[in-house]
């Protein structure tokens, strides 16, 4: 296989296996933002890593740890995906500002501050009410600018999303959403967001997941690409890359974790409603991890030169990692 | 001050604070194995890394985190005392053996197999039966192996020492205890187990805790150098070190924590008794951090070399950390 552009998926929870693992290979994809939690506590975290320290040691030739950013070009000179960690919610660490410190030493490297509802730390996009980052959000975030964990406000509300922006000293990530302009959605980000992420020198992760666009899965490549391209413009080159919100391979069950956690005795059904409560129909040019180059050929067509379609593929993601998660100068944990 | 031998002190659980921080380093202790937790669970565990980070940031003129042996060459060379952590049981991991390596990539290098009672892995030094390890303990042993983290027997008893001992395939370590040929008590060792540890390249620090020794507060300087000599004898100038148990500071309150932690409703009186419920009184040549000086001078009385003084006082840690702590090769986790 010819060495493919630098690709690197700003988030995806897979249904984990060697299979997947084969297939990302097989897609060129470098390395990926895995969603290590939804809704899990400290100790339930700890429980998903340690299961990846069981997939790194099972599949030690496939895939590897990304415990720093300079592990991704590790991985893609031994041809391995390298896995960077992040949570969709502030879960993990309680009500205990002393483990967002921890949870990075542990290769936590993104966290979001919500996850649709409200939590601790701010308010989620699926409230009706945003009263923004909370006193104890604003520890956090202060926090977590001195460890060197990017915000994620991927799930939040525009409110909190501006405020986390306004608070936080370094760049502010959505990691895996599309600008509301091109689909209206709740999890869509509005143009005022998108611009404020980009000021902060933060990224915006195009998702291909069906929810967040246009027509939903009939939602054709050039669509997107035209999506691209009119954010390249609003954000500029250096603030969008891939966010898949792949889910490749998982049953009906996890979605519905995700949705529900253990915060709702009535369903809830999330982007889905009560007729359209599973995963939604894949979208043709791409369903699974080996169709990243379709994406880096519709980017040319749609006239993104060579060095832009690596921006946009992977090489944004791997400064966004290389600035965002460095500690900041002096910081000591 | 001029430069004094290496001192590394394999064990201590004082009452931490910016005074005795200062002084460690009027002392020349270059780093000590401070007892992270005795009896916490995994999330506990986590509260008590919290407030180290805090210590970290706090007072990062005069300590630093070990979290490789390298690092207390630097804080050698930076003037500070480095922290190296160790667990006295294993309840850190719960019943999850995956936890092991969780809290070797936190810095968690050295980990009792027991404390004292039987465990989960193995039997404790108080027990009157003792079976040896367990079959999850044979799983830690070898995952603690593994990932590079030291397995101390302390507070273990016999068979259960040697069972270990035969398990491992890396040196099996007595952080804090002394022979007990020299002072008959539960928690000091035989000869077999010190030559077992000894051929298995471990080390046995030096308690000057007052109910490790003859005559217990009263034991002099000369006769703590004497075991010490005789020690050398048995084990071999290189496995011999300092693990001095001191407790500096500590209200009797943390005594009963020790001692009683949450498994019993009757008081334990660990190596006291209910007549000498307290803290003993402490030696007139060795009471705080200040005094390593007189064991190291009280050595070169008793005819160590200078090379041997520095092995004891520092140098065959400092080699235990180095060998031991590294993970297999080609480990991954």
């Amino acid at each position: 296989m010819s060495q493919s552009v630098l690709t690197i998926d700003g988030l995806q929870y897979s249904n984990w296996s060697r299979a997947i693992f084969e297939e990302m290979r097989e897609g060129g994809v470098d390395a990926v933002h895995a969603t290590l939690v939804y809704h899990e506590n400290c100790r339930e975290t700890l429980l998903r890593f340690g299961e990846w320290q069981r997939r790194f040691e099972e599949h030690a030739d496939l895939i590897m740890p990304v415990y720093h950013p300079d592990d991704i070009e590790r991985a893609r000179e031994t041809n391995r995906v390298g896995i960077f960690f992040g949570a969709q919610n502030c879960s993990p660490i309680e009500d205990d500002v002393d483990l967002v410190a921890i949870m990075r030493r542990l290769g936590l490297m993104i966290m979001q501050l919500t996850y649709n509802n409200q939590s601790l730390l701010a308010c989620g996009c699926y409230e009706s009410e945003d009263s923004g980052v909370t006193r104890f959000g604003k520890q956090v975030i202060r926090e977590m600018n001195r460890v060197g964990m990017l915000i994620d406000m991927s799930h939040s509300s525009e409110r909190s999303t501006l405020d986390a922006i306004e608070l936080s000293e370094r760049p502010v990530i959505i990691s895996h959403a599309n600008p509301a302009s091109f689909h209206a959605a709740k999890r869509n980000k509005s143009d005022k967001v998108l611009r404020a992420i980009a000021e902060s020198g933060g990224i915006l992760g195009f998702s291909v997941y069906p929810f967040h666009l246009k027509n939903g899965p009939d939602c054709t490549l050039d669509e997107f690409c035209g999506m691209v391209a009119d954010t390249a413009e609003l954000m500029g080159i250096d603030h969008i890359g891939m966010g898949t919100d792949l889910c490749q391979g998982q049953p009906e069950s996890v979605l519905t974790w995700m949705r529900n956690g253990r915060w709702t005795k009535a369903m809830d059904y999330g982007e889905g409603s009560q007729s359209n409560a599973g995963w939604p129909s894949p979208l043709a040019w791409f369903s699974d991890n080996r169709h990243f180059g379709n994406i880096a050929e519709g980017l040319r067509q749609r006239g993104f030169n060579q060095e832009e379609v690596e921006k946009i593929m992977g090489r944004n993601w791997l400064r966004q990692l290389t600035e965002g998660t460095q500690p900041q100068p002096g910081a000591v944990f």
